[in-house]
């Protein structure tokens, strides 16, 4: 795993300083019960993958958003992530390539963000790269190339999606050396390690040829490209391109109809399956998140539903 | 699995309140994280599997322990843990078959401890039923079969020990109906499900033919048979027969050394890997760990080089 990331991250890491884990949540799980307790504030990307909120809720420390807007591309502004930092902060959890939202942070933000928490020095940063091999127009910046957030980073990253070993439950983690210890205590404590065969299948996947990991990232693309021009033209939809992941989040605002009701119709009604953007945080309201991990046959059935389902839509409303 | 449960302990189980992990341990981490906190009390037996006490520590909670002395073959004494519970005891661990004694709790004590629980509604209990299928001398008693504790008792057991599936980390649990919601969401949050090779390993090893696991109940019956029998013959050791799981727990006190140091000379100077019975809880001192899941071949070699041991240190004594 070290080799795999001075492969494709350029960073060296020691191999005591990986977790491998079952599943990229565990490292979630594991860091906001580290950070979060009663009287603690953890900042989290708004919208995100749900289970930030929910372990921070359940930790006792208080979720605060930090918004991604639509406007920014969904990527965070660095100011705006500083200014939320108070002194009851312990953790900022920040994610590029995103869920929901195929949003990925621009290096300049990156570079602004790690300059400014050099005034915060209380506060840990786990950064959410789960998403770092599937990137389309720029190269992943990945946390771990600042030395200076080192010794207060955490990494998570896994097989799950660029080997799309989603069922093998393969996650691991990079830990500062002052974490490390109790990060494997907290393992040995919990689920003691990864079972034997996905050991095995994990070795397999990064130690096997590479090619078809960036055959299926162009099929991605070919997709993405496929479907937010789709998008873009159906009335009342507008989605921003996504430079990353496997998702598409359109604007659904114009349809007067709020994201758990187009998702609920657009399922019962016209058999596609859509994640409301609520279902990522407040701040989803008014989008739809589309996986185009999905053939582009399926992809061409959905959006021809869509377009259905928006015309019909428009139609009721006119009548 | 309910099948199963209904074959094995005769008791009817809805699917719905059956939860299975990546090992038994992440039952005893997500129950102890319900009932654990500062100012709740924790019973827990000592010896005993290392974990209760650490997570309990970890939780935040009181750990208590439950002695589990050799004049009564490490069983617990009924009266003894209801003496121990107060206002603020949240939980009683309760391990029969045990780890690392190999003691089981009669069926009387479990009848006394269920009756003596309905003066303490407050209490939720946690059976540890890891071992349940490798019984000796009597059958397995299963908390599950009292009704009247079903509607706080959580039960543990999984794959690891009856079909020698440590490797492939597979435990299940029964929660009871109000505390089975939690118990997935915990899930959900952590590490999801358990992989799907596991799963399908799983479902072939409670589908599969069951003769091995008498076979293997066979063996483990004559190591035993073999291992007390021959620790009872040496010097200055003498050992209670355990009834359950595949662990001896000799009494070495008569050595006049202490069992960190015993294990230590034990590993290093004649390769005879135990377990010092303090690694277990304060009251593990002038015990080792034995484990016979190990083959009568190798357990002759081990007694052979322990019996020198003995022999060597006593001369050494009276040097």
């Amino acid at each position: 795993m070290a080799n795999d990331i001075l492969k494709y991250r350029n960073v060296s890491v020691h191999p005591d300083e990986i977790l491998v884990v079952p599943g990229g949540k565990v490292v979630l799980f594991f860091a906001i019960l580290m950070f979060g307790e009663s009287g603690a504030e953890i900042l989290y990307p708004n919208p995100s993958f749900p289970i930030y909120q929910s372990v921070i809720d359940f930790s006792g420390a208080r979720a605060v958003p930090i918004p991604l807007l639509e406007k920014n591309g969904f990527a965070f502004s660095a100011d705006e992530v500083l200014n939320l930092i108070t002194e009851k902060t312990t953790l900022i959890i920040i994610n590029s390539p995103a869920n929901p939202t195929g949003g990925t942070v621009p290096k300049s933000e990156i570079d602004k963000l790690v300059a400014g928490l050099q005034e915060f020095p209380h506060v840990a940063i786990l950064s959410d790269e789960i998403y770092s091999r599937i990137c389309y127009d720029e190269e992943h910046t990945t946390l771990l190339a600042y030395p200076e957030i080192r010794d207060r980073l955490i990494l998570l990253d896994g097989w799950s999606k660029t080997y799309a070993m989603t069922g093998w439950r393969l996650g691991y983690s990079v830990w500062p050396q002052q974490l490390i210890e109790p990060a494997q205590r907290l393992a040995i404590n919990c689920h003691s390690c990864v079972n034997t065969p996905a050991q095995y299948g994990a070795i397999a996947a990064i130690e096997g040829p590479q090619d078809f990991v960036a055959e299926m990232n162009r099929a991605f693309l070919t997709r993405r490209d496929y479907l937010v021009n789709a998008l873009n033209t159906i009335e009342d939809v507008r989605c921003t391109l996504p430079h990353g992941a496997f998702y598409a989040f359109p604007n659904i605002i114009q349809t007067g109809k709020s994201a758990q009701q187009i998702q609920n119709e657009l399922l019962n009604d016209h058999f596609v399956a859509t994640v409301a953007g609520t279902s990522f945080g407040t701040l989803g309201e008014g989008y739809l998140r589309l996986s185009y991990a999905a053939s582009l046959d399926d992809l061409k059935v959905a959006v021809y539903r869509l377009n259905e389902y928006c015309s019909t839509s428009s139609l009721q409303t006119y009548n």
